[in-house]
């Protein structure tokens, strides 16, 4: 049970969303720019780099939707976003992508972790300034929503096949629209 | 110097902001409604919950900026600031706000460390579900704002009197349209 009274049926992120829908609104608008807005990075990467500090951060949720939604972008590919979480120096990912994941493995511990080297690392395999500094922004964002997750003790579905719906509605649909729940929720909870 | 190339003379948070508009526009968003939007935790206690949070993660520019501001709304108030940050539970702040700040603290260091035992002094303390929730989210936020301006190597000038200014512009304008530097840093880079 959340901590606090939120709409009941609306898994993870989406009950305090509809209970305050006045954060909610930048909140869903800095996802939409983050990990769909134009950007040199593809939408498939920029939801390895969310749900890797996600599952850095232990939150069921966020790692579950946006690995969905990564493995979406990434032609349906459940197997690299496991091997990304596992140990991403060893996933079938690019070694600029790897370079950028060890960066926000650091600003998940802190932003004070970030070395001259690692974003020398990251340079030498062709990043850019503003990649760099998405990738930044993505882990420190996913530090916050993975915080308003777990901190007011929301409630999730285990469902693999729920989240997968989910994961294809986000990566199709985008973050701005989408407060309805997942149909299938509903139907469990009617 | 910073990790990446950053528009110059511009501390903390504002040179990033000034980097990356379409990111900056929901963030700014986000602190002005938590921070001055309707509520009925006053703005002076908001931002001594975020200068907490920001004293927690160590940043400097944030913690002393929003310090600043908690002091401005608190009618210029600094020993109260210094006092939250040092410990909180001896401060000269009301019950209510010393069980807001132990949930900040858990969310600091994760979401999950909220227990019910935090939320039930909370209530007990008279905290409503908005007050609860709007805690756990300026705590998740600032985890977001600290990673950002640390995790790029930003810049940050050590003058009392500029963050006291920065503080007041702050509490005063707010967070939205607040895209100039303080005068004095542009006349120390002229």
């Amino acid at each position: 049970m959340a901590h606090i009274k939120l709409p009941e049926g609306l898994p993870g992120i989406i009950g305090p969303f509809a209970f305050r829908p006045e954060t909610a609104k930048p909140m869903r608008e800095l996802a939409e720019v983050l990990l769909r807005g134009p950007s040199t990075l593809s939408p498939g990467e920029r939801e390895l780099i969310a749900t890797y500090v996600s599952s850095r951060n232990d939150c069921y949720f966020c790692q579950t939707s946006h690995g969905a939604a990564a493995a979406h972008h990434l032609g349906g590919n459940e197997q690299i976003v496991l091997a990304v979480k596992e140990d991403f120096e060893a996933a079938p990912v690019s070694a600029k992508l790897k370079a950028l994941l060890t960066i926000a493995g650091k600003v998940q511990q802190g932003g004070k972790n970030v070395t001259p080297a690692d974003i020398a690392r990251a340079r030498r395999e062709g990043a850019t300034d503003l990649e760099i500094h998405d990738t930044v922004l993505i882990a420190a964002a996913f530090c916050m929503y993975n915080r308003y997750v777990d901190g007011l003790g929301t409630w999730a579905p285990h469902d693999a096949d729920l989240f997968r719906q989910m994961g294809a509605r986000m990566a199709d649909e985008g973050y701005i629209r989408a407060d309805a729940p997942p149909a299938k929720t509903e139907t469990a909870k009617a």
